[in-house]
């Protein structure tokens, strides 16, 4: 063709189909074909997300994430036999730019998001051809559980879809997913910033298990060996009693441990908090709160279309919480699950059950999917975990759970070293090992606390999924270490 | 004393000094304390920064990060002998409460932030008592190199500084630089957020170390084994090709490089941009120098305290850059250094040295110390580099510079598989183990290119600071991995 350049490929001559382009045409967005738009010739660049050949013409629909239109090229004067030929052979998935005027329809089409308009393609070229066979129909990826089953529609199960996440993320589930992923960070950091927290980048490769050594990865270090991070909570620590006051950092947490559920990941991305606390370590959790309960309106009000698009696969009870964030103390949760028939000690962990049915219970008692569950019993905590300075068996620490799940764990911290050696000596951790850790504090520490928010699990209970996989772009678990 | 309440701490028993404050009492900062808050009893939290007993008074000087404020305590209606001697006491780097009147000075204390008014303690309190004996003094590691070498004053070797990064992260320099580089990020973010770009998490425990095997850390994982990402590029053309169009992430990266040099870390952050284009690979590089551009504006407009508190102890000019971005080509930047005497081939790589030296040419010449070096070799780039069109021995692929050191690589990336598939071959890189990349380009995808920019080396070479551990708070070289 008269005109065309081709300069962005390099590539070209590996193409077998027609492969040109002019330099700088201006390219329409999917979403922006209106109306409006009706009798104008525009250029544009999508998918090919189906294509249906019918005597003289060609259906095609053309995608742009979760955004498509329908376009048609008929036999007549701009189009020749072969080119409708041409078109019917485009595979499905094939990038494509197409010329073509913009035509308002009679009836809405109602298998489009662009319902009022069609294209009359007047010249295709295929960008980036897909190969023929996909190893997944993005239709199926996204098909409601039991939907269709009686016609023999497929769904398409999990590890085929992480098999194949390239395909699986242009679903317009997984496009809202991680869309509004991309949001509970924003929004996370920008709430913290507008509270005067610095951000911090910590290590992720350690000298000492810090923790006591369980379900740490090891790492080959040069000549020596070393770990993965569990959390940045030690490097947290440090930036306060080296004076950052408020810190927050956003990055990846290592955990080895075998547990293959619906809600554990062996590396997912943390959202970590700490701060310097005046009077109360109450200070820190509304501090915490109200930085969820932003992140909640944020999303709300900023990412409807991504929450409908998820509910239209996975439907769920739209999210709630409440103003204030409703707070709990241990001993108030364990009398609400004896009341419900669950036999329990004092200073017992919550089993995931019974977090499950506190959740329910919680949530008919005060109609909030968020909640803050305060004061657990020190012996279920970490070491470096504040006693109650009033009921010694009681600790400053706290849970935050979404939907009756587990997102967050925090606590007042001890910052006197002396204290810290006998809590350590207390759990039996070797003093050898985290010295580092207790040399923190030696030089002046002020009170603070803290906590760690995993974001997968997050973004899985406000959206009402069910496994965190979904809201992990390319997970990791015990089984799984690809793609 | 009455009415006090020690709700805070748990570990009240452990201090041997006087312990307690009134549960929230309003607490002043140091940067309020100013010539209008004169005659006012206000209570304030502060490190003790330096301490002078003088006959029946004590001076301390009272720190907030970087600020400070000169504090008095003298004998008379408010405060005993013994209350003097106990102040006098007081570690340096405790962390205190004092309640205290505001008054205006006469003659300004230039060595403190606060110039205008000191405290007249009535009341003081210490809320973390520092061991008497710290490893290193801040004012030692502040002090310019070679200032007060005559009256034998000190400064701080690195590795002591490092050894105790808690205590020389509380000095204004490191605070001045943290803060900036929390800027630098935030600056990335939200100049990217605007542009349309979504934030993406990469996973970065990998099942196999895709850029060939070279410089990659080993990890156990379960029964297996696995390595750190050496960058996220696979995940971020994998987004590419999963049609999020534009995406950025801010993350670690691993090197398992035994290089010892002022800029090169073992652990680093990276700030990476993948996008696709519609035409021309330039698009990309313009967004990416844009991006620079907003985030060297950024820093410039809303950082001048920090650059100043920065430049005192490490002077430097101030960055120049310009706009457009200037752009050069390989061949000239070749012809530049040839014409200055340096002796290389067209397809030889830039070495550190001449790097260093072709960006002294280029700012006596242009006037700027940020450019791209866009064209270069193909030879030298990697396997997945897009080649030159028109010329077979270049790349459509560019570096970055900061005052003549390298930030970002970056390059128009091949996403076509059989194209990818015979580089690979050329590369003499084993198929199987990068099947899984391969195959992500099977499917339709569009042309695409980005860069990764390594965050703690433009914060280094913004400030014109000469060791990259500077910039990075816990930094991990094949030498150190602690704390």
């Amino acid at each position: 063709k008269e005109g065309c350049e081709v300069l962005y490929i390099g590539a070209e001559k590996f193409f077998e189909v027609i492969y040109c382009v002019y330099v700088y045409r201006a390219l329409v967005r999917v979403q922006d074909l209106i109306p409006e738009k009706a009798d104008q010739l525009i250029w544009l660049r999508a998918r090919v997300h189906t294509s249906r050949a019918k005597g003289k013409q060609c259906f095609l629909v053309l995608r742009q994430q979760q955004f498509n239109v329908q376009a048609l090229v008929a036999v007549g004067d701009h189009a020749s036999k072969q080119m409708v030929k041409f078109a019917a052979n485009i595979t499905k998935e094939s990038i494509v730019d197409v010329e073509a005027f913009v035509k308002k329809v009679e009836q809405k089409i109602e298998s489009c998001s662009q319902q009022d308009v069609e294209l009359h393609i007047e010249r295709i070229f295929v960008i980036s051809q897909a190969e023929p066979r996909l190893p997944l129909q993005l239709e199926d990826a996204v098909r409601p559980d039991g939907e269709g089953e009686e016609e023999g529609r497929a769904t398409v199960n999990q590890d085929t879809k992480l098999d194949n996440r390239v395909i699986d993320l242009r679903t317009t589930t997984s496009q809202a997913i991680f869309r509004l992923q991309s949001g509970v960070c924003q929004l996370f950091r920008d709430t913290l910033t507008k509270k005067g927290f610095v951000e911090i980048q910590t290590p992720k490769i350690i000298s000492a298990a810090s923790e006591g050594g369980a379900n740490v990865f090891t790492v080959s270090y040069f000549k020596t060996s070393a770990y993965l991070a569990q959390s940045p909570q030690l490097y947290k620590q440090m930036c306060i009693c080296a004076d950052f006051d408020k810190v927050f950092c956003v990055g990846p947490v290592f955990r080895a441990e075998d547990s293959n559920t619906h809600r554990h990941l062996t590396e997912f991305v943390g959202l970590d908090i700490e701060m310097a606390f005046n009077y109360h370590y109450h200070e820190v959790i509304d501090s915490i709160t109200d930085t969820m309960v932003q992140i909640f309106k944020g999303l709300r009000d900023n990412f409807q279309t991504e929450i409908q698009t998820v509910n239209k696969q996975f439907p769920s009870e739209p999210f709630k919480f409440l103003e204030p964030t409703l707070r709990l103390e241990y001993t108030e949760a364990v009398a609400m699950l004896r009341e419900a028939g669950v036999e329990m000690g004092d200073e017992d962990d919550l089993s995931t059950p019974n977090e499950k049915l506190l959740g329910r219970l919680v949530k008919e008692k005060y109609d909030t999917d968020f909640y803050v569950l305060d004061k657990y019993p020190l012996a279920v905590r970490p070491f470096y975990t504040m006693p109650d300075p009033n009921i010694p068996k009681y600790s400053n620490s706290y849970d935050m759970f979404m939907r009756g799940e587990e997102i967050l764990s925090g606590a007042q911290r001890v910052h006197d070293a002396q204290l810290l050696t006998e809590r350590a000596i207390h759990h039996q951790i070797d003093l050898e090992k985290i010295k580092a850790y207790i040399d923190s504090f030696r030089y002046g520490a002020p009170p603070h606390g803290g906590g760690g928010i995993g974001l997968e699990r997050v973004c899985m209970l406000y959206l009402g999924l069910h496994n965190v996989r979904q809201t992990s772009m390319f997970p990791r678990d015990p089984k799984r270490l690809t793609p």
